[in-house]
């Protein structure tokens, strides 16, 4: 079928030939079309059945453009490609933790899905402040889950590189190298700066030829390490949230990329709660911002018991291992260790750069700016730098992340110049 | 063409009707065909006019096996797709270092080039002692220019991702990770130990979780980590010289990999060199030892130069830098050192798997090998499976190949055990 738009007008029409849809609304003469207008990127519609309101289908649709720029803005389609990639491969290995794909169409760009209708985006929630106790649990099980699986250790050396070629998503990625990894820190023109924020501290980045130089670091492990697949834009607006269920979307920056890039997403985010959270005295917002703290320390250390597990239950489960039989009884286990520091490593990195980006660069975050009074959001924008480019230059050196959160601590009760 | 397998017979059939080679060969009538034996993978003939013997020309076939086990270990021929890839790029940034390719076929499998009936293989000529004052120069040349010029350095993020793909080299790679960096560490059935090595210099590698995380490590890199397009297999019998050129051979295990593992096979096959040597007490060999010693810190420094020269000329000529701006006059620089410096740690890291693996591993080099005695060459090859494990695991630390020069003459005069 050649590419055309599906619209609120013309997608009853497209959606009742699918077998998949029928089977999903048991009718199609009481339909309600709502355009969602969230994404920037692509369109997208909830088609619910007034007579049986359960009944309801998410339809996302990628334009040939970035949609909220317009055609002059041209994108390929290739991100829905990337997207249901991606789905298809994180419901193999966490069903439970992604929206279920009902019908997908590569030739109109289109993915028709799970309606999440009583989930909320977990940065809305995180903001008022509510509480998930599941979420470190989960996360953790989707980030061990998605990224041991599609990794070498688990993977034959043949079938990942068929998965690293099959995955390659490069206008997505180019966003990313641009909006992520360069212009945040060139004082590019794109870049969109808090007037109350001080030149000194947005110099103390632009300015400052050692960090430049780790973010740079950052960037060519970004394009040079296709080590698992990824989500590649793991914020906390791309979680869905409810007492239940915690819920992955918007896989559309997917590629073979870095681990740490996905944890460190995360984390970035989650630290930019913690600022706009720990500034407030409180007993609330205190308890807040220690469980903020306590859910980035659970996660990790989740991350990497399940991880660790996954990958020695694999190892003896397929009588294996990546890097040739254990002599020792330790060697498999000295490895490994190894290798999770490494990825705590570029964890860090990957999350001071998604920091300084969301202040600095283009793209804000509801987190931050929602303070209207631009002095007090400039204090905690400079927190989260001064944070952010310590934990860059000194990644290597973390062992732990109890480590990291007392920075944020340190930085979060210091008065801001 | 469907794919047919070219011998002593059939051979001047195929040829005459091509029109490059027409050019490089007047006359069809008396050709002679010399079957050339010293391939593994490949089938190899040099084709001569025997009126006029300047008119040669040198034919290389890929059989889907491996040529010297035969039908019943397949093997793609892909490798020769890979290797054309190879030359093509090579050719388009070193034009004087690679064989002239005058015709290829993808279907035979088959690539038609220059004979270098006047060079000799570096290895023998390093063995016999020959002097080569060229030869840091050269090889400096052709790792910078190939290394740079596939980078995400000159490349846009676009072009640089196509030619990753493009480049993938499945079945060869596959060998690399197996035999450089799994079977000789593991205790391999394939393994191939000198009956008077000890077992507990050899324990000391394969039973050492240290040294095995770190080996682990670099499988890990080489497997993710596609910085540039490499030739896969720069040992000292790929590079072929004489008084006035030197020239780079048989790239058929090229793919996009980390700049250090060409740099580092290189270094490696150069230390191996320098051990054969250097345990000759007449004042020639400690003379040439000591040249040997000089080349690879030249190889090393010229080669760093050269990069850095062409990293910063091609900015400045393209007004483009690949971490963005330069806002203080240093940012650019302190970036290119940094990455340097991991270049010249993932190269030790390479360099000493290399060296352990013609060691513990099948395949053997003519360096050690030439030494009929056994006590001799076990103590040669512990001299060099201590440089290597000791370069390994301390990579990360050395800032210049002066340090890791001292430790091979240390290694060389201790007396071993």
């Amino acid at each position: 079928m050649e590419y055309y738009q599906l619209t609120q007008t013309n997608l009853i029409d497209y959606l009742k030939w699918l077998p998949e849809v029928q089977l999903r609304l048991s009718s199609f003469d009481n339909l309600k079309v709502q355009e969602i207008n969230d994404g920037n990127m692509n369109y997208a519609f909830v088609v619910t059945n007034t007579l049986d309101t359960n009944q309801s289908v998410f339809v996302k649709q990628a334009p040939p453009y970035i949609k909220v720029l317009g055609e002059q803005w041209p994108l390929t389609r290739q991100r829905m490609t990337a997207e249901m990639n991606a789905l298809s491969y994180q419901a193999s290995v966490c069903p439970k933790m992604v929206p279920e794909v009902y019908y997908q169409s590569e030739s109109l760009s289109v993915v028709i899905m799970e309606n999440l209708s009583t989930h909320a985006l977990l940065r809305t929630q995180l903001i008022q402040g509510h509480y998930f106790p599941r979420l470190a649990e989960d996360l953790s099980t989707f980030l061990a889950q998605t990224l041991f699986y599609s990794s070498d250790f688990a993977l034959s050396s043949a079938d990942k590189k068929r998965m690293v070629n099959k995955s390659t998503n490069q206008d997505m990625c180019q966003i990313t190298e641009d909006f992520v990894f360069t212009y945040p820190f060139e004082h590019h023109d794109m870049n969109d700066y808090n007037p109350a924020l001080s030149q000194s501290i947005i110099d103390s980045i632009q300015k400052n030829a050692n960090v430049r130089a780790h973010v740079a670091q950052m960037k060519l492990i970004f394009m040079n390490k296709p080590e698992a697949l990824l989500h590649g834009d793991l914020h906390t607006s791309s979680v869905m949230v409810n007492a239940q269920q915690t819920c992955v979307i918007d896989p559309e920056f997917s590629f073979a990329g870095p681990m740490g890039f996905d944890i460190g997403a995360l984390i970035a985010n989650l630290y930019i709660s913690y600022f706009s959270h720990a500034h407030k005295s409180s007993a609330e917002s205190v308890n807040y911002s220690q469980c903020l703290l306590q859910i980035i320390d659970d996660l990790w250390y989740k991350f990497e018991a399940k991880f660790l597990s996954l990958w020695s239950e694999h190892e003896q489960s397929v009588n294996c291992a990546f890097m040739g039989k254990d002599l020792t009884g330790d060697t498999h286990q000295r490895f490994r260790v190894v290798f999770l520091k490494q990825v705590l490593s570029d964890t860090l990195g990957f999350a001071a750069c998604k920091m300084i980006r969301r202040i600095l660069g283009v793209a804000k975050v509801a987190d931050f700016m929602q303070f209207e009074d631009q002095t007090l959001r400039a204090k905690l924008e400079t927190q989260a730098l001064k944070m952010a480019t310590t934990m860059l230059v000194n990644r290597q050196a973390y062992t732990n992340i109890a480590d990291v959160n007392k920075l944020a601590e340190n930085v979060s009760s210091d008065t801001p110049k």
